[in-house]
């Protein structure tokens, strides 16, 4: 579905029509030099594709690429034009889960095209916020690249806090006296981490490239830019990292702690019988049918046995509760 | 074998004998400038490569390479003719299994001889294909190249598909509370990974170098195409990698299962015991022999003692129930 | 808040007024060649950092940067300005815990701006110590910005140390013959060194190119001194590194330890239950109801009985000392 | 003790006495240009190195490496004269062992001089093989040190080989139902894993310099052939590193075998004395001595209290059987 | 403390004055072309230091470097001067263990001064053996430097030799039948070999420049030599990694040992408690007090009842040792 097209002439939008149009970016604009046209498309049937495809002449590859929701992040050029994807990660509270989409864009030298496959980076919401900036939007189609970008790296950044909080629950858990079954929880946040690692750590490079000025369209001044947004990309990256490393350290200890667990059950059933077989003892004695055993005689030779049994047994708690077996 | 051999003019077939004639390949058509020939063999026997090798002048080192089934995926290049071991890979349904062949392709100026060990892709089909897109075949052998190469990633593609599956059922088997042994599963699963990665890790480089245009025959429009092959190659790479990834975590998992599931064996098998053991030992006080025991000349002492098994089994059992052992 | 403000003619310090008044930092204090300004402030209000970055004319990004706390270290040039992220470390021995703190330093031909947030590095102490060598600050700007990493690097390696420290104390629990749980110790160091690693790690490069003297400013003689503090980095990294491979394999010898213990007490269960259980078995055979058992009429079948049992059951405990199970 | 010393001319052998005489290598045969000397020595004393140094004028560092038969595989140059130390094996199917020995080559313009230590590789049948192809020989000197790496790269290949049949044993073992202690095993294998890694990896360096043409001696005929010798060396160290990763699974499925073997034991032992203990709880019910328990004085107590045990057995056997717990 | 000074004239002893002279050091002595002096210390005090800091112009980083016994081996060049610290180690027999010392070298262009911490390497008997071979030490400082690194990596190879020893008989120890705790072993070995890494790994690098020629001091003659240490460096840390990675995999297999033992354990014990437990329940079946129990009244029924426990016990036995629970 084409969700936006625009004109842009010196940073001023300049409207090419409503989204019910199905004839949208099926022509190019003609523009003056520095003016450029931004088409923003959500899950486009492959006719749409297509027809935008013709009209900006892009290489088939890419909109085959295009077309399909699971690529890895990736930069290339064909001819003059740009084809970057990128992987949209956000963060749903109440699943505790991170979620991904996917936008891939066509940066030529006079237009840009969108092309946001699910959910996630509100792009409509980028475009409103960028034409409030007229002074950015005049420095062309890099300008919106860059807003984009920067767009997908905050939210990554959200994902990792995020991220980081699970990881402090699940800590808190494992060391937590509760009996946890944590290595569900564990396995969950490390394939997260994954889905997070698969969307950061590829786009490392073309944002290192950007901020390189490998194109001869990026400024120093814009190159300034995509530096940034490449550090923040190095940052996300390495808190990914660290808590990978952190959740393994913890999924160790708690396989530790249900070690101990298990020995400390050991012992309480051990002294637990312990109180119950003593006794049996005592019983099985004064069972034995001796003729001479003096205390079955006894007026209060009953209560003699029984008193023994608790006696041994209260006995035996005692030295197991200091002993902390117990 | 020799499966088809035929010359390619203008990306136009010309016949050239059938599959039965032995003479097949014995002699190298002569062709104009922008024509090749392309003999398919299956299997083949020692003299039938002989043969072979002499019409095409192919060098003996690779000659023998190719005779063996058990290469490595790489690229050579000897004088003029190209020589590419790549290693197909497919996915057997019923067994749940990947399985894995061989093709080797020579690549000269004016010819293209393709060697197959094994079943898997089906190389006629692909030449069938090709056939029908003549623009393509006018690009001469080394658009033949491209498309075996794409068609065996292609499937390498599937190949992750269905290993994703796979892994998935693991997870779920692993986190399900049955008692499952999936070790071996896992240890199968990875063992059927490092196959993948073999295949497809080695091929990166040549596809890489054909990205980069290092042979004089590859066109920069050619080039992009293999560089989309490449990135296919990688984006395999990456899913296999966090297979394994997510396959070491769900082993883990696993072991921390059975620990936890011991545990839990131990706690009900201990609290079983004691519902047994503490009714005997009320039963060895009532066998003890001393004179004076009242209950003992109750009218009602058995029912009572019965009673008093059952009622103190049945609080343990409350209260084993509420702790969890049970 | 502003700290402390002043300017440095030929290594001499001028004070421009005192902490309290608002209107420093407002103004750039016109010098000589050679001369500058130093300006240090601590968790700067968004507004003070605004009117220092007018004054300098200090770039939007870094400005940004230096009034967030949870940036990485990283050295980044805008136009003739250097601007420096450290992190600050250093161990609060009452809690066994490294805290850490953030510097960020803008370096210009005439002017140094440090910006400090949280406690640790005493900058002003800094400060002082260099007036007193007026030879040193004469290198303008650039002693400033080695005199503050080398004092960041120093501390670095005290909290080197004191976890060499902390790691030897958990060593010594592993190995102890008591029972500890040693796990969730070793988790939280592991969790520090994790942070001084990223520190660490990622200020090696900056150093790394001042030591190459990356800078026109930077003479072969501070260069040197740069190397100084890059070999000091390098060592604390080491050391992290080692610890951190320590550890593991501590964790690796309590989880066997945890084995071992789990062993030896299962074992001593097993005797100690035998100790009972075959006396149990000696009273059962002794209350058996047969008309001919001869030893219920001797006159000391009884204590025989006892005897028996009392003597069995020191023989299994002597055999269960000497094969080491009690 | 000198093995062979032979003058090869125009790729023919012209003896130079035989392997008696003392004398042998003592003197230098001139040649003409085109011919070249091969000496062959194994296990060599000292005195006799020294001769051989003295008459090729071998570097004494060389020389000092070629008398010990520890060295690591390594090229080096000493002026005009190429050192070559190559770690043979070979695999013992008696002690499913791989056996090292080593060979080390002095490579001069008219001379070839190689030390063997050890037995495996038989040198002097590489001499006769290669003394049957004159055409190979009249490439000189660089064709005998091509023909002994191929022949040593050769045996790699066999003993890969080998380890992989004995990782698969292993693997059937782990899986097997059979109780089986596979740790020391696998430990083994590993260990002879790591030795075949220490004779492959440092060899790759060496033969790619050779298939570059590093050395002026070198045609590019023969840096084929080189090329095609570091292509074997290449998959030996893929196979030996995926053996590797294979046992290290193989293990961790070993230790999840172990626990789950250990569960199965424990319920198993559980459901066995769970047989014993409730017949002993009714033995116990029945030996209590109420003056009213009517089940005693009926004609069929007995009877009947031995079939309630029995029963009551039989019972918890079915159940235990349908539970999987025996 | 001053422990040598001499003049070297032509690779010739010149003694300048004895060790008790305190005013040693504190002047350069005037020297023809290519003779030089060379200083000896063993733990210097600052006052020292400082003296020969002047005498020869040393750097005051390397100065405060040189008088610190932690560093980490590093060569550094300060103007004319090179700087090397070396760790030096050696193996204690009596202990078991691998304790570590210093080596600092300045090495001028007619000088060199050592300075050495802790025990260790005898730089004495190193100086003893240079002086009897004048040839060497005619080629200056250069040749003083190399004889040090060589008998400081002869001594790494020895401890190297030792810590195998130290492996095998762990190996030993962990598949040995008997139980043994190999745990703190091989976290001592563990610890020990990061400490022998430590002194090697960074000091491949300097040998590396050396055998390049890196300085202009280093003929190519010299630069073989220096090639031959850095390739004894690099066969250390071979074995160095090989052992390590051999003690981890020991270490998983003790790991496995324990579980092992502890199943056998389990098993053996319900094994023993079956014999007791079967006849307690015979027992406790002549314990009932039926009316009609025909056995209580025969002859030899007390007798038959204990042959009865005697028997199955037995029989029970025999099924247990034949199927290895015992």
């Amino acid at each position: 579905m084409i969700v936006d097209n625009a004109l842009y002439h010196r940073g001023k939008r300049v409207p090419l029509g409503d989204g019910d149009d199905q004839s949208l970016g099926s022509a190019r604009v003609p523009c003056d030099p520095g003016d450029f046209q931004w088409i923003g498309i959500h899950d486009p049937s492959p006719d749409e594709l297509d027809r935008i495809a013709r009209t900006f002449d892009l290489h088939p590859l890419a909109v085959e690429d295009a077309g399909d929701s699971h690529q890895r992040p990736k930069l290339e050029r064909y001819g003059d034009t740009l084809f970057l994807v990128l992987k949209t990660l956000w963060y749903v509270d109440e699943e505790d889960a991170v979620e991904t989409g996917e936008i891939n864009m066509f940066v030529g030298h006079d237009f840009v095209v969108t092309v946001r496959h699910g959910q996630g980076i509100d792009l409509g919401a980028s475009r409103r916020d960028l034409e409030h900036r007229a002074k950015v939007l005049e420095h062309g189609p890099m300008a919106v690249l860059y807003a984009i970008c920067d767009r997908v790296v905050d939210e990554y950044e959200r994902v990792g806090e995020a991220l980081e909080e699970d990881v402090d629950e699940v800590e808190e858990s494992v060391f937590s006296p509760a009996r946890t079954d944590d290595s569900s929880r564990i396995y969950v946040l490390k394939r997260e981490i994954a889905e997070v690692r698969r969307a950061v750590m590829p786009l490392r490079e073309p944002m290192r490239k950007f901020a390189m000025g490998v194109d001869e369209r990026i400024t120093p001044e814009t190159a300034t830019y995509f530096r940034d947004v490449a550090d923040h990309l190095q940052r996300v990256s390495e808190v990914i990292d660290n808590l990978d490393v952190l959740l393994s350290t913890a999924f160790d200890a708690h396989l530790a702690r249900i070690s101990v667990q298990q020995n400390e059950d050991m012992r309480k059933i051990s002294a637990g019988a312990a109180l119950v077989v003593v006794p049996t003892l005592i019983a099985g004695i004064y069972g034995m049918n001796f003729d001479h055993m003096p205390e079955l005689h006894w007026a209060f030779g009953y209560p003699f046995a029984l008193l023994l049994m608790v006696g041994v047994s209260a006995g035996l708690f005692a030295w197991f509760k200091k002993s902390g077996w117990l």
